[in-house]
C-alpha cells in the first residue's frame, strides 16, 4: 500500500546527517548498489554526502526522511557543467515512487544551478529497477564497464555510465 | 630529435612536488586536455596529485623530471579492484616516448597492486594522440559522454571512457 501522506523533497540541513545516515548505512551495507565499502564510517559518510561541492537534499512524509539524494559537478573545472546525482531511499520505503520523486526533483534542481547534463558514473547493471526508472526520466546508457563492481551476492557486476542532457 | 639520455621511472616523493607542479601547471593552464581547472592552485593540486590514495610517480631524464602520473583507484570499496591513472608529460618534452614509457610502467604497478583493470573517465575526444596511444596499449572505448569538456579553444568536446583488463 502506498503511503498516502504527501512526500516533500527539500535541501537537507546539517541536523538531518542522522537520519540520512541511517539510510546511506542501510543501503552501503547490503552491497549491491554502491561502490562505497559496506563499513564505511559515519564521519566519511559525512563528507561524501554533506560537503560542498556536494549539495545535499531528503524526502521527508510525515516528518520522518524517507530518502535522500547528493547533487555534485561531476568534474571539476572544465567538466563542472555536468552534474553527478547519487539517490537513496530507507528500506522501508521502497516501492513507493520515492526514487523517482527525487530523480525529477534533482533534474530541475541542477537545471536551477546551472549544470546543462547529468551523468551516473556507476550504476550497477544488476539493479535493473534502477536502471529501467533511469531510463524513463531519458537517461541514455552511455557506457559499460566491465565487471566493475562485486556485488557482495553476484560476484563481478558490469557498471553502466547514464546521461540526459538538461537543455 | 629525441633526447638519448634514459627515462627512469619512479614512484614520487614528497621533494619532487616543485617539478610535477610545474608540470601540473602548464598542463592543466592549456585548458585542452584536463578538467581540472587552469587556476588550480599548487594546493589542490598537492591534493589532487600527491595524497593518499593516489600513489605518484615521476619520468626523470637527466636528473630532471619530464613527466608524472599518478595512480589511484577509481571508485571505493567495491568498485577499488579497478585502478585510475592520469598522465601529464612536460611541454618540453613531448613527442618522446614520455607519455607511452609511462604508460608501460603503469600498467604493470598497478598490476603488482593488485588491480585487475585500469579505466580512464575523461579522455578529451579531441585529444587524438592520446586515444590512439591508449589504444596501442590495449584500452578500449567503453563510453562516449557528449559534451562533456569545455575545450579552451575548441569548446564542448566529448569525452570518451577508455578501459583495459589486466588479468
Amino acid at each position: 500500500m502506498t503511503d498516502p501522506k504527501p512526500l516533500k523533497i527539500r535541501a537537507a540541513r546539517a541536523g538531518d546527517f542522522a537520519e540520512i545516515w541511517a539510510i546511506f548505512h542501510a543501503v552501503v551495507a547490503a552491497g549491491d548498489t554502491y561502490a562505497y565499502a559496506p563499513e564505511t564510517t559515519m564521519t566519511e559518510a559525512r563528507r561524501i554526502w554533506m560537503e560542498p561541492p556536494t549539495a545535499p537534499y531528503v524526502a521527508e512524509r510525515g516528518g520522518r526522511i524517507v530518502g535522500t539524494y547528493a547533487l555534485r559537478p561531476n568534474q571539476p573545472g572544465l567538466g563542472d557543467h555536468v552534474a553527478n546525482c547519487g539517490y537513496m531511499t530507507h528500506p522501508d520505503a521502497r516501492g513507493q515512487g520515492v526514487g523517482a520523486a527525487m530523480c525529477a526533483h534533482s533534474l530541475q534542481a541542477a537545471g536551477e544551478r546551472g549544470y546543462t547534463a547529468m551523468q551516473f558514473n556507476f550504476v550497477v547493471a544488476s539493479n535493473e529497477g534502477a536502471v529501467q526508472l533511469w531510463q524513463r526520466f531519458g537517461f541514455a546508457i552511455v557506457g559499460r564497464i566491465p565487471a566493475a563492481f562485486r556485488h557482495r551476492a553476484l560476484g563481478p557486476v558490469d557498471v553502466l555510465i547514464m546521461h540526459r542532457s538538461l537543455t
